[in-house]
């Protein structure tokens, strides 16, 4: 029955894009002469025309030199016109930046621009309706989810933030006991995303605390079973794929007085093997592992709870007003695209990227006994219909010898910077690698490690 | 010697701009031929094209009926375009909504339109800079104030929110003390705006404590004249204009541990005359209230201690990361918009849209002795060299006669919903309402108006 009407969803999803796709067509063939948006639109090609020796790139809001937008560089690269490689250049596989997707918005520009008139959308709300989220942008959130298959969305209320970092700790408010005697018990599990201990500890509400790993209260007494005594009420950070190390994750903490707070922000076909729909209470995304668009701040949460879904709709209200209209018209246009081909345009090339830098990663460090990678297995993809091999956000290395305690030092010695393993609350011989980054950045990152790990078979052959 | 140097300045932005404007002129005339940005133009003129009767707008995220964009209509408009007035509407002057501005970016479509590419800006930073925000909007920010004269923003720090709403409560938490004993206290003079308030209660930090009116506190001992004690940290807010009622507005509280936030959301000639570039420690502006985009959520606060810039900074990053590109962009081509001519164009607009709007409901309300308006006087504006007539965002009305004491309620039997007084923590017989709204809601206000306040003829008629 709910997959009849899952069906019927996609269907008249599909056919109201349809239709969406038939006005535009009938409509540009009425349009024969740009008037107003001309400028705009010939002022962008011009900066995108500016050549960058496909090392960088112009932007429109970018610093001018000259009176000309400059070539701003990648890492490693200099000049003005990005064509210098800086000798003895550090590999930065810091950050999640996920840029590896730059290259399917370059190829789909046609399909994924948008023209922001001056007047769009200047009220805080939809004029009408007096809602603040575009009506499209949540149907194309929801068959997103339902072309996927990552996430059950009917009957679910969608609350959008900016990207998930503000949803995550609009979530924990949501959850927390308001003006108990006894704030809520924030955890996550080791290794963790260190954003959600620093946001609970820096907003230092009266209704949270961070409480540290759930090893620690997994056996607590504090765990209630049969009340709905909110005395001591937990909420969970559940990141499933991990973050740092991309294995899907179940909720440690079980019982009534436990809340638990799904991040899926990596739970798309790029990353991991598609199980089945996600169906948690709480369940948290953001654009910016689905599109590559980090720098649109675009999160959603899908909520099963009414009263839930509010409280979070109501800390952005408190936080934002509402969350920008630019960015939900630039949501909408992306997604319009990723749907494109049921999908599989955008994450065939996207998982086909990641793969095929988690192969090449992992053949470099076969040969090593000094590092080694986390383990993940092929998997069953309902989305791809077939086994898959694992293609993670980032690799989560360790340091095998004994004496190399401070993994990251090891690595920043051999000129890699990583995610040092205790801002994740994990032991210094662990470091994460950022995979998801642009191209150049990869490359040298991997050339880094193949020279780090024939060192080894240099040192041993002496 | 600081004149010279805001001379330099602004001579040096300026410069800089118009390098701008001559390379976007010279490279325009090498670009003949449209290519990807060819179908979102369209798609965006097709949009705009959408007749709704000039009661209405369809907008390119709009809801589809039949695959086509509808109406989005005013409110009091109904139909399929709009043409229709709903008889016994209630005149809404409740929210801010800024679009009394929207008529000047209809008649600036050309210059404000903005195409971002589906490759814009997708990392976290700013590529090579490593910087979160556009250099040249900041550049902007500080040649609109110049130019306008209403802040000192040399030597200062800008930093970018979600619009002010965030801003406001970023910067109560970068003043207040960080885990002492005694959270700050949080304070603003009656009649005060409500997210003051609101956002200190709801997000319940244990740092910062909502302690109401100022004149509870205006000589009490806990100020602290001459020492550096922290232990009795006030966090004044200073809104000015003010909220509701277009005052300008001084600290009330005094002593070292005093910090103020000035809230300069109005401080801009379409509302008030400027008297003098402010100079403050914290000042807080709106795009909103500048260009007249509430729904983009662009705020920056000027700030004078490095100090204090970081910890607003640190929050705006555990919050939300980084504000939108999309936005940060957007904003760009908004401001050089608004800085066309010296800022005359859409200052001159603005003022002589709010000054005739205020000179009309003062003139209706100057024949009742049932309500009054607060009190503005002329003053010079430095901005436009001569002495201005008020032009204030809100009316600010009070219900004279006795029996009247629910003035929320009077408005609203005669079909006018305003703002009640004790939202700002006033008496519950005056009312704010909205004056900066589209022209088919001030007109209806003010038909409303003159009905209510001819009622009162008519009455004594008798």
């Amino acid at each position: 029955m709910a997959e009849i009407h899952g069906v019927k969803f996609v269907l008249c999803l599909s056919f109201s894009l349809l239709l969406n796709l038939y006005f535009l067509w009938t409509s540009t063939r009425s349009v024969k002469e740009l008037s107003w948006s001309k400028g705009a639109a010939v002022e962008a090609e011009v900066v995108a025309s500016v050549s960058c020796s496909g090392h960088g790139r112009a932007f429109l809001d970018g610093v001018l030199v000259d009176g000309k937008p400059m070539c701003e560089c990648n890492s490693c690269y200099v000049g003005a016109d990005c064509s210098h490689f800086l000798d003895g250049c550090i590999a930065d596989a810091d950050s999640g930046d996920p840029l590896f997707l730059e290259p399917f918005w370059m190829k789909n520009a046609a399909s994924s621009a948008v023209v922001v008139a001056g007047w769009h959308r200047m009220s805080y709300s939809f004029r009408d309706s007096h809602t603040r989220t575009s009506n499209e942008l949540e149907n194309h959130i929801r068959l997103l989810h339902a072309v996927i298959g990552n996430a059950v969305t009917e009957g679910r209320y969608i609350v959008i933030g900016v990207g998930s970092t503000q949803l995550l700790s609009a979530a924990v408010h949501a959850l927390s006991p308001n003006g108990s005697a006894s704030p809520a018990k924030v955890v996550a599990t080791i290794p963790f995303y260190a954003l959600y201990k620093a946001q609970t500890k820096y907003f230092n509400s009266e209704d949270s605390k961070w409480q540290g790993d759930t090893s620690l209260w997994e056996n607590s007494t504090s765990l209630s079973k049969n009340t709905t005594d909110t005395s001591a009420t937990f909420v969970e950070f559940v990141t499933s794929p991990n973050n740092p190390d991309g294995k899907l994750m179940k909720a440690v903490l079980d019982g009534s007085s436990v809340k638990t707070i799904y991040d899926h922000a990596y739970y798309w076909p790029h990353f991991t093997a598609i199980e089945a729909p996600a169906d948690e209470n709480v369940m948290i995304f953001t654009l910016s592992k689905v599109t590559g668009h980090a720098g649109s701040r675009f999160g959603w949460a899908v909520v099963k709870d009414k009263d839930v879904y509010e409280r979070i709709a109501q800390y952005i209200n408190l936080n934002i007003l509402v969350a920008t209209h630019d960015t939900q018209l630039r949501a909408l246009k992306l997604l319009s695209v990723a749907l494109k081909g049921g999908g599989k345009e955008l994450f065939g090339f996207g998982y086909k990227a990641m793969r095929h830098r988690w192969k090449k990663l992992s053949r470099s460090l076969s040969k090593s006994s000094r590092f080694s990678l986390q383990n993940l297995e092929p998997m069953y993809c309902t989305y791809f219909e077939e086994v898959t091999g694992p293609s993670p956000a980032y690799a989560w290395l360790k340091c095998e010898r004994e004496e190399d305690k401070d993994c990251h030092e090891v690595l920043k010695s051999a000129g890699i910077i990583g995610r040092e393993g205790s801002v994740f609350g994990a032991e210094s011989r662990y470091v994460r690698l950022s995979l998801l980054k642009g191209q150049d950045d990869f490359d040298w990152l991997l050339e880094r490690i193949d020279a780090l790990v024939s060192q080894e078979y240099g040192s041993r052959s002496i």
